[in-house]
Order: C-alpha cells, then structure tokens, then sequence
C-alpha cells in the first residue's frame, strides 16, 4: 500500500509513484538520507533547484507500537553542506503513515516570489497557491490554514526565517492541539523548504487507516512489551513527563559539564532557577500541566506546556537545549524569558539550539552583553522583521562569529553543538566530532553512559572508551531513527534487554521478516555509511571530523579538562 | 646572511633565528605555505591564537632580476579554511631581502583591544604600541606613520576590515610613492594580521645590502636575457605598459567569457567604456602617466595612476579584475566610479575581487539594483563604518550570500570566482576547481593558452586537454611564486625558452646551484604536496574541488556553454 509522493514545484504538479527497489525496507531517517543520496548533486548549493527536501514517516508509522510517530526530514544542508535528516514530533508522521504515504519528496522550484501549500488527503495531493501565508510566523500561518482545512488535519509549515532562507530556519509540525511547537530544527532544513516556495504542507488523515501487519497478535504482544520497558523505566516514566527534557540542567550542571558563557565554563550559578524542578514548580503553581505528550502514542509524555505569570498559554515546555542554550550559555537565568524565547522560535520557524549558540556568540563579539534577557530578546526579534543584523543571527552561529570576527566558535561542520561540553562527556565530543550531520546530541546520545550510567558506564572525564560507545550509539540511533521511535525509548532500550527484542518483533511482526538484533545495528551501519559517502563527495575529508580547536586548547573548570581523544581515534569512529 | 624573524606578539618580542634545515632552499609562497603545514594546526580556526601570519620575500628579492621583488603573505586563510597565500608587489619585498630576512613568523595573539606596529631595521625588530592608528583605513595609516618613520621606508598595513577581522580583509603593501594600493588581496589575510593585534609593519631598508650572488657575472649576464625577453615579448613591452591589466577587458569581453551580471552572461554591452583603451584615454587627457611601475625594479609597469576629472589623484590605476568585478559582474560602465570604489577598497583594506562579487550577490539578492552606482558605493562605504550590512558583505561573497539566501553564489571554497567565466575559459575552471587556495586565477592562468594562445593554444570551449593545461601552469606558477617573481613574466616565460633558462641561471647563481629547467616543475609540485596535504587535514576532500553547481547546469551567453570537465578529470589535476 505505501507510496511516495513525488512534488515538482516547477511544474506545480504532485504524483504518487511506487517506492522503488534502492528504497524498500527503508523509513525516516534511512529513507530520506537514501533518497537524498541517490538523487542529489553532493556539491550542489543546499538552496538550488536541484537540492531536494525528503519528509518521511518511520519503519513503524501508523502501527500501535509507543512513541513511533516521529517524522523525519532530510536534505543537503543550508547550515552544514553535509546530508541532513532532522525528526521531530506532531501528528504529520502518523497521518502520513496512515495515508501510506512513505515519504515526500519535494523538488525544483517555481517561480521566483511564488509561495504554495501542499494539502494532502486519502489518495489526492495537489499544490496550492498560499499567498496568504506570505511573511506570517509559524502560529498565524496555521492559525489562517484552520480557517480553510479546520482542526482535523496536520500541518508543516515555515515561518518568516524559512520564506528567507535563514541557514537555522526549522520546519514546524503541529501538535495534538494543532500548535506549532514540534519543529525538525537543525541544519537549516526550513530554508531549503522555503527555496522550494512551500510554505505549508496540510495533511488530512480522515479515510486513511492503520498500517497493515502481516501477524498482527505477534505485533500486538511485542507492542505490550515495549510499552512496559518504557513505562518500567525511571527516566521514560519518572523524570521525563515529571520534569521534561528540562530536567538534564541540574544534572548536567552537577557533573560540571553544562556549557556556560559560550562554553566557557561548566556549571552556571542560576542553574537551579532554569532547571526542570523549577519548570515543574512554576507550572503547577500557575494550574497547568506538566505531563503532557507532543504526539498520540506517545506514553513518555515530557513536553509540557509553558503559562505565563497571568495563567496563559506562553509555548510549549522549553526542552532541555533550549533552556540551555538562552539561559546558561547566555548567562540568562529567567525561565519566562526562555518560554518567550522558545516562543518566538518557533514562531520565525528557527533551531533553538543555533540561536542560542549564535546569541552566545553574538555577546562574546559584543553585540548584546552576556545576561542581557532584553537585548537578547530584542536581537532575535530582528529575525523576525529582517534587519541586516536579524538576518546574520538567523543565519547561525558559525555566520555571526564570522562577521564578528570572534574565533571561539562552537559549530562543527557549521553546526552548533548542543549542550553537553565535550570536555566533560567526552563521548559526547566524539558524536559532535564524526557525526554525518555535524555537532549532533541526538546522533549518539553518550550522556547516557557517560553521566547517567544507562546502558554501562563509561568515565565522561577520560578519553578511554568513548570512541567505542559513540559507535556503537550512533548506529542504534540510525536504527531508531529510520523506525520513527522518539529517541528517549533509547533508555529503556539499552537498559532492559527485552525492549530492543520487541522492536525488532514489531518490525517482523509488521513487515514478515525474520530480523534479529544483530540486524538493527547493521541496519544503522547500512544508513551511515550512505550518509559518510554523501558528505565526503559534498567535499568532506576526515579532517573535518574535529571539535573546534579551543576545546582542545582551554581548560574547562570545574573539572579543568581539554577534549583529548585523538585524531586518529576519531578517524576509527564510524569505520564499520 | 638570511633569518628569519619570529614575532610572540602575545609576548610582544621579536627575535631573529637562522632558518631551520626543513625550510632551506624555499621562498615567498613555498616557504609561506611550508611554514603554515608544519606550524599551523590544519583545523583551527583561522582567526585564533594558533594560527600564524607568514611574510616572505622571494628566493630572487634583493638581486638585480627584474620584477622580482613580489611579497608573499600566508597563513590559513578565514575566508576559505584552506591554506592560503597571497602576493603583492610594492616595496617590501625588496626592502626585507636587502635587511636579509627572508620571511616574518607573527604568532599568537596580545590581550583584546591592544594594537601594535612592528618596527623592523637592520638587524633590529620591536613591537610598538599603536593606537593612535585604531580605526583608520590603510591611507590615513600611512600618513600617520609617515609622521614618525618618514618616507625612505616601506609600509605594510591593514584597514578597518582587517581591524574588525573581516574575511575579506587584505594586506596593503606601500608602492614606491609610498601609497598603500598593493594588495595581497585575496582569502582574507588582513582579518588574521587583525587578529594578531597588529596594525603595521614598518621597513626601513637603510644599512641593508643587495643579496650576496655566488657567482656575480653568471648572474648579471642571465638577468640580462631574462630583461631582455620581458622587453621582447608584446604583452610585458606593449599590451600591459599602455592599457594596464584593464586590456583584458575588451578581450575577454570579445571571447564572450566577461562574467556579468553575476556570472549570467560571457559579454557585456558597456565593456568599451571600461576597458583598458579607455583607461589609456581618459588618463593622457587628464595628464596623467598611463606607464607606471608598482615596484622598484618593475620593467613591465603596468599599474598606471588614475586621475579624476579634476586631475587629481584617485587610485592606482584599477587591476582588471577590480574593473571587471565592480563593473561587468555589477552592469556598472562607469570607469570614475570604479577607480573612487578600487580607492575605497584599497583605504579599508579590502579584496576587490571578493568584494566585486559580494556587491553582485547583493544586487541578485535585491539588496542593491544591478548598475546602481550610488547604490554600491553607499553599500560599500558601510564597510567602513562597520554597520550590520557592512560587515556581512566584508565577510564576502558566501557570507552575503548565505545571509540573503541566495543560490548562485561563485566561489569555490569560500573564495569568489575571478573575472574569466569557467565556462567559456574552460581551462580557467579547472584551475578554480582545484587550485589549493580556493578559486584564483594567479593559480594557474590557464587564460594564456585558452585565449591569447600565448604557450601553445588550447580551446576555452572545449574540456579536453583543459586538465593538463592547469597542472602544468598551477606547478609553474608555485615556483614562480617562490622565487617572488611578478606573475606576469609568464608571458614570455610561456612564449621565449630562454626566459626560463635565465631564470634557473639566475638561481644558480644567487644560491650555487645546478638546478635544470624540469627542477622549476618539480619545486612546484613540492609546494603543491605541501598545500594540498594541509588541506585534507584541514578537512577539504576531492570533493570540495567543484565548481558551484550553477555553472555546470546554466548555459553561459553569446557561446551557450556549459563547464563539462567531469569530476573523474578534475581529481586528477594535482597528482603529481
């Protein structure tokens, strides 16, 4: 029953093909980093016609299995060069899997100025001229498509910073209560959306139904399994929906490895005043909810929702990398400041992570002084209204230290790194260092082993150990990516050895195949290696699998540490 | 006699020391990038305390040669993240190789804010404060340091641009009339000497002495023939002294490879009005000197002086390609214009080629009209006041064009194509492609064969034997580079044998020597190795050593051409 759907935006038409041979078997993450491989000029520039923008449901879309409605985009980058997937929340990726839509794959471009919306419904697509979307903000875009497509449906959409084709503009999906707040943020995948003038995708999911199963009691019963693993284990059904993603800045801060002042320093002082105790706190204290899931199925429920002093709705709960990367890398410690923030990314349709690498960045050149919540927020609005200098901030923060002449720039291969200094969860440098997506802590979650001693323990001080475990996690995490699992199963998965059984389990039951664990690894191996390739004919040597070079000349209090896993280790990294 | 000089100037010393075993034997752009490889770590970023500046003469400064008085700078480069060197002509050169100094080592950095010239005399160096010079363009600089050091020295400086570490920021180098329009122009070496702290680099040659000669009279009688050739053949005698480098224009207009309009178009309807025959005309009748040398010991002089309507100094006389990336590349036909913006570059320290094609981006991005004089010079002008916009288009093409989202941006590696479209000059392509400095056309000036048939002829249309050409010429021209010589001796090195004869014969006479003709190659593809390995540590892969999508997919006007050397050829083109 699946199909791709194939969008030509010269030609403004939408055709539904078989989804060939090179890519059956493949979903998510696999699916779009194949297609893009296969069907992209490596050296092409990320905003030419020819560069092509992959949205993909995973391996378990549209099944009962938990937490499987991630919904992966890909790409050659606007921010990296390299090959990019980003997944995120919202509903699109169950819809889409309920329509049998494998992937779509958006190519060419129309006219210059032109702007469309592609509504999708049972066994129909078309393009659609949005010109009434032009310049809104991701809130007032789907607020304005409600009005035509209602509340039944999905959508996808940019805001300003996708439309001009800002290197950190995000693709936004909507929630279950049709906010914008679910975003595949990095790698500047928002502006390759907006060089193909799609300002919206709508997807309509009524007449479309489950995935087919080849055993479905088999499925049903590896489904329970998995389920329980993720309501057994304490991250996956205690912290998480207690506390959110926000509840890493303590811990983080503890282990003295949460990236202050522009990855000056380990611990910040206000840590505990941004921290998920405090976001937990201030949300019952102002009678809202913190458990709260950003997709049906999900069972982990950690995203939350973020009122205001007055009791109103503000954003979604800040994740982690958010509150991180406006509050202690700019020395900002006020969670409101950071809701508002958050809010106002998701609305210009930006990576939250980049602008608050890029802020950081901006106050060391002296553009806003570190702690500055009112310089700071009156920066970001200049994305929104397109000022000169709104605009280099958009463009991330390896563009904004370049303007700014400032040398301490934490990108790799362009791209920010998140919030874990790799001095102090050294696994966590070797993910950001070999990547294919640039710095990444999603790519290879080490903080894991090295901090929280899930899945084994590995010292996050020394450099023993972690090349190994940054192997070994990144290519589970191509695995789990390419199935459209939320990343956070990863916790139980690797602690309760029965959780990786019933996904393997489900894929079979679902699919009639006879995989077996050995398999899952081989199968993320299978889609990094496609990844490596793309990126070292898009003009990537190994040297460019290094941290920025201060990481390995400054000294991180409180620990006093450099990042010293070699070069040459680094180079072994992902050699299958 | 020769040292080298190695400046702390987080230390603020200079110190002289004999020239280590691994660097003999090499000068200007071999002993530059030999010093950059095996000091410089390949993957920092270019403006932090571990990269270096490196300034060096030639192995022929110092002698009677003619034009061989060019000055290598190095270091890696902000602008491309490769390697990098850059020659300029003026005084310098010439004076370090009388005080026997065979290259400058600036390395690390002094506190923030602080500012220094660096004094230099026989056999004495210091650093001294300067910041009575912070803020000033290249002009004002000179002025101010000739109140204190007055005019029998040489002067090299750094703008605003470099100041403020701009990728596009150039070194100045003083000509013989002590005025700073000699430019290591390109891959933004003026932004590393800015974030040295240093402002100025101060020569006085008196007490220094002509480079002792092994044997003088082999030297004297080869410098003889090789003056002889350069006054013998018609571009070095005839075309360069009476139109400058601006005769390019009308030929290259006429063989349909004048990028304009930002590389959409081979020809360009106001060429005449820009072109060389111009320049020759308005300069007589305003009484200027169209002959005029931009060295001492220049016998080609093709730098000319550009007066205004009022007679009065404007510029030197603007480089083709200043012309053509202000003019063509912008529809500008207006030569007043364009010497008050080559005098605007030149003041705050700046690229014009790199600078030309930003402007032209700008224009695609709607940021400027196309031809809108007022409009670009108001734009430019703001890179001297260091507004948000400035400092976005002084970072340069991909920096401008990244933050308009724009998608035909003409560089490789960061750096901005020169004035040959590489579709029409085929061979020119090739050497942008993989030249190890980014797109430059002092790499390898395939445009001889293709266009002026000097060295044989090979067809600008066509790919084959485009390939071979770029080798032969990117190894003839690294050793040219080393031994300083302006790159202009090419024309009768290509066309009369006994001009590389004399040459050889001059270095076995200088140096002792018994080198033969195939030497020069072989010392060639020596510093190639070197650079090309820097590179791929520095993270660049075969891949990277593409032209932009762009020219590969859109016909080039009058002759509808395409660039079709394949990648499988390209890679090929530096293995020796």
């Amino acid at each position: 029953m699946f199909k791709i759907l194939r969008v030509d935006m010269a030609g403004q038409k939408a055709v539904f093909e078989d989804i060939p041979e090179a890519y059956q078997g493949l979903g998510g993450r696999g699916l779009t980093s194949a297609v893009v491989a296969a069907e992209v000029d490596p050296t092409c520039h990320p905003l030419s016609p020819v560069n092509k923008l992959v949205l993909a449901p995973g391996l378990l879309a549209a099944t009962n299995c938990a937490n499987s409605g991630r919904i992966s985009v890909g790409g050659k980058s606007p921010l990296t060069g390299t090959i990019k997937e980003a997944n995120s929340g919202g509903q699109l990726g169950q819809y889409l899997g309920r329509l049998g839509i494998q992937a779509i794959i958006v190519e060419g471009q129309p006219p210059a100025g032109k702007l469309f919306k592609l509504v999708i419904g049972k066994d129909k697509a078309e393009l659609v001229d949005a010109k009434e979307l032009k310049g809104l903000g991701n809130y007032d875009s789907v607020a304005k498509l409600k009005e035509t497509h209602g509340d039944k449906v999905g959508y996808c959409t940019i805001g300003q910073a996708g439309e001009w084709k800002l290197a950190a503009a995000s693709v936004a999906f909507t929630d279950m209560e049709l906010r914008p707040t679910r975003h595949a943020g990095r790698g500047g995948l928002g502006a390759l959306m907006g060089s193909k003038g799609l300002k919206a995708i709508v997807v309509d999911p009524s007449g479309g139904e489950m995935a087919p199963l080849k055993d479905a009691e088999a499925f049903k019963d590896a489904a329970k399994r998995f389920a329980k693993a993720l309501t057994d284990h304490p991250v996956t059904s205690g912290g998480l929906p207690t506390y959110g993603t926000d509840v890493l800045i303590n811990i983080i801060n503890e282990a003295g490895a949460l990236p202050t002042r522009n990855f000056s320093r380990g611990r910040f002082e206000g840590a505990e005043k941004v921290g998920g105790e405090t976001l937990n706190e201030i949300t019952v204290k102002r009678g809202g909810n913190p458990t709260h899931g950003c997709m049906s199925g999900c069972i982990i429920r950690c995203s939350g929702i973020f009122l205001g002093p007055d009791g109103a709705y503000v954003s979604k709960w800040p994740e982690y990398e958010t509150v991180w990367a406006w509050g202690p890398n700019c020395e900002i410690d006020d969670l409101d400041a950071i809701a508002r923030i958050d809010r106002m990314c998701d609305d210009f349709g930006l990576d939250t992570i980049e602008m608050g690498c890029a802020m950081a960045v901006a106050m060391e050149g002296g553009l806003v002084e570190f702690g500055d919540v009112r310089g700071a927020e009156r920066l970001l609005m200049e994305v929104g209204t397109g000022t000169p200098a709104g605009r280099i901030l958009g463009s991330g923060t390896a563009a904004i230290g370049e303007v700014l002449g400032v040398s301490r720039i934490p990108v790799v291969k362009g791209q920010s790194l998140p919030a874990y200094d790799p001095r102090a969860v050294k696994g966590m440098g070797v993910t950001y260092a070999t990547s294919t997506m640039g710095a990444d802590h999603t790519a290879g979650y080490a903080t894991g082993a090295n901090i929280m001693k899930v899945g084994g323990y590995v010292d996050p001080l020394k450099p023993e150990g972690q090349v190994e475990l940054s192997r070994n996690l990144q290519a589970a995490t191509a695995a789990v990516d390419t199935a459209g699992l939320c990343l956070f199963v990863a916790f139980p998965v690797l602690d309760i050895p029965d959780a990786l059984v019933a996904i393997v389990d489900m894929l079979n039951a679902k699919y009639g195949l006879s995989l077996t664990t050995d398999d899952v690894g081989a199968l993320g191996q299978r889609v990094l290696n496609i990844e490596k390739d793309f990126n070292l004919r898009a003009g990537f040597s190994a040297g460019a699998d290094r941290l920025p070079d201060f990481f390995r000349r400054e000294a991180l209090p409180p620990h006093n540490v450099v990042f010293d896993v070699s070069d040459e280790e680094l180079d072994t990294t992902l050699k299958f």
